[in-house]
């Protein structure tokens, strides 16, 4: 089973835009078990032509991105009638779609000339009506390979491909409905770690598996045939990275998660951030509905700002502001301050030079309660944002396992 | 002038890892003048053979990234061997620079089996030294086609593509030398509203221009034969956006711009924010050396929380949290709590509900020095994080426009 993808847009190979429809949507059919091909090339009519024949030698099913608009840019409809040798016509169907559309939206439904122009589309080609915006796509058959063309807008595109290519892709190859599909949202492992993890356990060949890193954390998805190997393999991971996982919901994130049982459970946070000088509060804050759970942080960068919340004097002289000491110090304050039920803090080297004479990427997570109050070391030399980023996640990591 | 950009690997096409190699190497060549085209495939030999194929028949010239490593998935060098139909030899230049290298670092000399396939390149072909890393590249030539092959490890290939291979295409077509770049990183306006600014000051014929957006700001780089009509466009753009371009430095943002004018003048300052939760301080803190002038802020999320910096009650009674009046006593009170010359505050709605029957997107910025406390009113409804990220920025701006 293979597929070829095209996006088409000078923006893209310009840098102007970042290339996504193609991106998601590969990877979406990689992990239905497909060979991807993806071409970008600008707005020029003999490289489009040039890729659509390397697309049509590479599989029967193509799918193309860009280029349906109504600007001089535009020039898909065009290099797709000169490829297949047929005119461009009005297609009624999707005029008609168009003026329905502009009359709900605006009571008239007189289609501008400038909208018009995309109701131009190949001869013998089957429109894709739009639904989030006002490029229609079509469909062109011929020779048994199948040709999809969609608007570059991703919101457009996104919605076009799952409701009507994907729809079609799964009628033609039957087995595909019968997937299962496993989300599981990690933390705390490189995609390198979980790949060695999951060929440890031994990944079934029926199974494929897709990896969406977005640092620091990583979702999996697994497809595989609805069986009960499917599911042992599933259970399995879960099993064995369960200190790693933290959500089977693609949806969430570590904020999310935690945000929801605070709220659940009727607790309250605040936060007292040296390292991460707001990255913390950002992540927490990030989530709707955190002013629920959220009494709120300082950022106290200085040592006075510590001890000004509540850091003893002497504890930062003897063990430096760089310690556990510290951590514990600033996350008993930072909650006894806003009274909440938990105080979250950390302070470590930032980078790039050292602190304290302790060098950059050290850092402590501090943890309070009023049963407990704790810290912990970490230590990773990988640049001051993701310092501050990956220290953030560590802190909220930290109290989801102490809250869950 | 056309290139060719293959990039090879599993984790590509299935979303593994984002592709970003030819994505910043295409646009820098675009606006150098090249018509590119871009082709991502897995690691399948009969693919990667089938991508050289249609590269090849595209381009002069055919930039290759991934598949360079020791692992079983890595195999360009295998299914470039056979697209040429040449051997794979061990190359002894290859392999003396990676001792030196391992013995620079470890004291030995001797090459691990694992690092020394990384050592064979095809029978013909040339070295491309890897100062990053450890799998070199190589370079073939054939037909007055040339085929670059560097690994997808961005750091590595960055450096390779840098001083390799745009040596080398700078070297063959001459003109490129001639051309003059210039950079603008642009706060306040989209990639649209500029790409329609430069179009009505009239972009000349030979000028390329190449946009990175990076929400919400904007870098353009403007490339042009050096003469006097390039100059001129590049003096008008600048006076045409004077308000919005903030640095003419490629490696600038926002945070830094402000920190270096902070840190030169001897300014201080500190942050009190509510809709921001934390991103203003965060951006600010991102910057190395930030601690200089970065006295430290609040999250003070409650009404409780603003009242204890030092809002008053009435204020927030009489006005509301989300009012022009909050968030200049938000300014004042922290810069007076933190004794820094300046304070700036956050304060909105970041939805998705209303608040105080204000709609979500709906914020004020609080500035404060010795000589004038004052505030803005935005109104964007674009989602609560790009809410914080902008209120975060357009705070800097302010900022920044005062002390310039």
């Amino acid at each position: 089973m293979r597929v070829s993808f095209l996006a088409i847009g000078e923006e893209i190979i310009s840098g102007f835009r970042e290339e996504k429809n193609i991106r998601n949507s590969s990877a979406y059919l990689y992990s239905l078990g497909f060979s991807t091909y993806i071409q970008l090339v600008g707005d020029k009519k003999e490289d489009i032509k040039f890729a659509l024949k390397q697309a049509e030698n590479f599989s029967d099913i193509i799918i193309c991105s860009g280029g349906l608009g109504s600007t001089e840019d535009d020039i898909t409809r065009f290099a797709v009638s000169e490829y297949f040798n047929v005119s461009l016509e009005e297609n009624k169907e999707a005029l008609e779609y168009m003026k329905e559309k502009l009359k709900a939206r605006t009571g008239k439904d007189n289609v501008p000339d400038i909208l018009k122009i995309q109701c131009l589309i190949p001869a013998g080609s089957k429109p894709i009506f739009n639904k989030s915006g006002s490029a229609p796509g079509f469909k062109i058959e011929k020779n048994q390979k199948i040709f999809y063309f969609l608007p570059g807008v991703p919101q457009e595109f996104s919605e076009m491909f799952q409701n009507f290519v994907l729809r079609e892709i799964k009628e033609k190859f039957p087995h595909i409905k019968s997937l299962e599909e496993k989300v599981f949202k990690i933390f705390g492992l490189t995609e390198t770690q979980i790949q060695k993890y999951l060929k440890d356990i031994g990944i079934p060949e029926s199974v494929k598996i897709s990896y969406l890193p977005s640092f620091p954390e990583v979702t999996i998805r697994i497809i595989g045939e609805k069986n009960e190997r499917f599911f042992q393999f599933c259970d399995k991971v879960k099993e064995e990275l369960k200190n790693f996982i933290y959500s089977e919901n693609d949806q969430d994130n570590i904020s999310k998660v935690v945000g929801k049982i605070l709220e659940k459970k009727g607790f309250s946070i605040s936060t007292a951030e040296s390292l991460t000088g707001g990255e913390l509060a950002n992540l927490i804050t990030d989530t709707p509905g955190s002013s629920k759970y959220f009494k709120g942080g300082e950022i106290v960068y200085s040592n006075e700002a510590k001890i000004r919340l509540g850091v003893r004097r002497e504890v930062i002289e003897k063990f430096g502001a760089v310690s556990y000491e510290c951590a514990e110090e600033m996350a008993k304050a930072v909650r006894e301050k806003y009274n909440s039920d938990f105080g979250l803090s950390t302070t470590g080297v930032a980078g790039p030079d050292p602190l304290e004479g302790k060098p950059p990427g050290l850092f402590y997570v501090g943890f309070s309660s009023k049963n407990e109050t704790t810290a912990f070391e970490f230590k990773f030399n990988i640049g001051r944002k993701y310092t501050k980023i990956l220290c953030s996640h560590l802190a909220l990591k930290i109290l989801l396992d102490k809250i869950k």
